[in-house]
């Protein structure tokens, strides 16, 4: 936690903040803080600055806050991925959060076992939860908007083209593909497939929603190796 | 699995293994091989190629081997890695050895956890299992060499210097530290802390060393994340 993330109703007073859930826990367990020091924290989807400690005991801690920067800039990039396997799915959705990711769309394939569909892990407040971990982790308050697909030729067919168009449209796949493009602030659409990858039929279907395949050399990734490189390779460091 | 890694044991003529053990298994469940079928493979640190099967049945699976590729390229790479909690060492060594890092020192650092060093996970056997894991991910044969430094001072003062000299050498650093420098295949040492980072006393020592601080923007990334991503932004894909 390099942030903690401060919601409306944390305010007991302008710029003051209560708080004693899981964030009062944490920051008792990990920073021992004592009054008058300082605390990084970030309004959710706003803001982010300081805190000084105000008053802190055993079963709250009070804070007075100043948000006077913007959180960090956000990727320009749509990214879509075949959904992980439960596991892999919690860890992946608290990185694309802390690498700035802004918009996930997560789909079908044919290699996406369906019992993933049902996974608990996919009710919205457990999808929050990941993402909040991810934006304090980073230092960001942007919380990622996520939607779930479950059919995969619709979703490529009738959404698809709209959102690629005009962006640098990319597909990663491994097998007759052009080299990764330079990393650019540019906006993007990215479509990673699951652990085998797209089929051949997936990929011409995305093909023809005017994505362009492209790889990141002659090693096969797993997923959640495949995410940060993709984001690192196709955006520079801001 | 995406290449079945072959051992000197398991060749029972020339060009000719039988598989009964763990890769017989995924072999039987994942691809239902089928005699005339090909599968890709390597021997262990060797060459890279093609085996077609020639029998399978209830307790093993023969091939014939044809072993004709080199293996793809290692990363120039010694990285240095402050010892991750067990769970995240796991995934970081199959990640390292799945991007091509053949040279990994694991070493101590003042937030590594005491614990971490009695866990059962650091046994050579324990280390070998995951390494394995991550070259048959990525489809390559060359084991990583992995050594543990369970003292910072003597590693850092001792033996990096010699590491680091006539090398592109680099500590991960999100404070007063340059950009990431581009992508390049070059002899390169990296040096990664541990979640929340290495303290002021070792970033000091890491820089008498020769290793200069770099950062990749403004998030803080988990070291799981970090390590593909610094991976990514170093050398460029092959």
């Amino acid at each position: 936690m390099n942030l903690i993330l401060l919601f409306d109703d944390d305010f007991i007073a302008p710029a003051r903040v209560r708080l004693s859930d899981r964030r009062y826990a944490h920051i008792r367990a990990v920073q021992q803080p004592e009054a008058g020091q300082t605390l990084k924290v970030g309004l959710l989807n706003g803001a982010i600055g300081r805190a000084q400690v105000l008053r802190v005991d055993d079963q709250s801690i009070e804070l007075e806050t100043c948000l006077d920067q913007m959180p960090p800039t956000a990727l320009p990039l749509t990214l879509i991925l075949a959904l992980p396997r439960p596991k892999m799915l919690k860890r992946t959705l608290q990185t694309i959060a802390t690498m700035g990711v802004k918009k996930l769309c997560l789909i079908n394939s044919y290699r996406v076992d369906k019992s993933y569909w049902s996974s608990p892990l996919l009710a919205d407040a457990a999808i929050r939860e990941q993402l909040l971990l991810g934006l304090e982790q980073a230092g960001d308050t942007q919380v990622p908007d996520v939607s779930l697909h479950k059919r995969f030729k619709p979703f490529v067919e009738d959404e698809l083209p709209a959102i690629a168009t005009d962006t640098r449209a990319l597909v990663a796949h491994p097998y007759e593909a052009s080299e990764c493009p330079p990393a650019e602030q540019t906006l993007t659409t990215l479509a990673i497939g699951p652990e085998g990858g797209f089929i051949r039929y997936e990929v011409e279907k995305l093909q023809q929603a005017g994505l362009a395949p492209i790889h990141v050399g002659q090693r096969i990734l797993r997923v959640e190796t495949a995410v940060p490189v993709l984001l690192a390779r196709l955006f520079p460091p801001l």
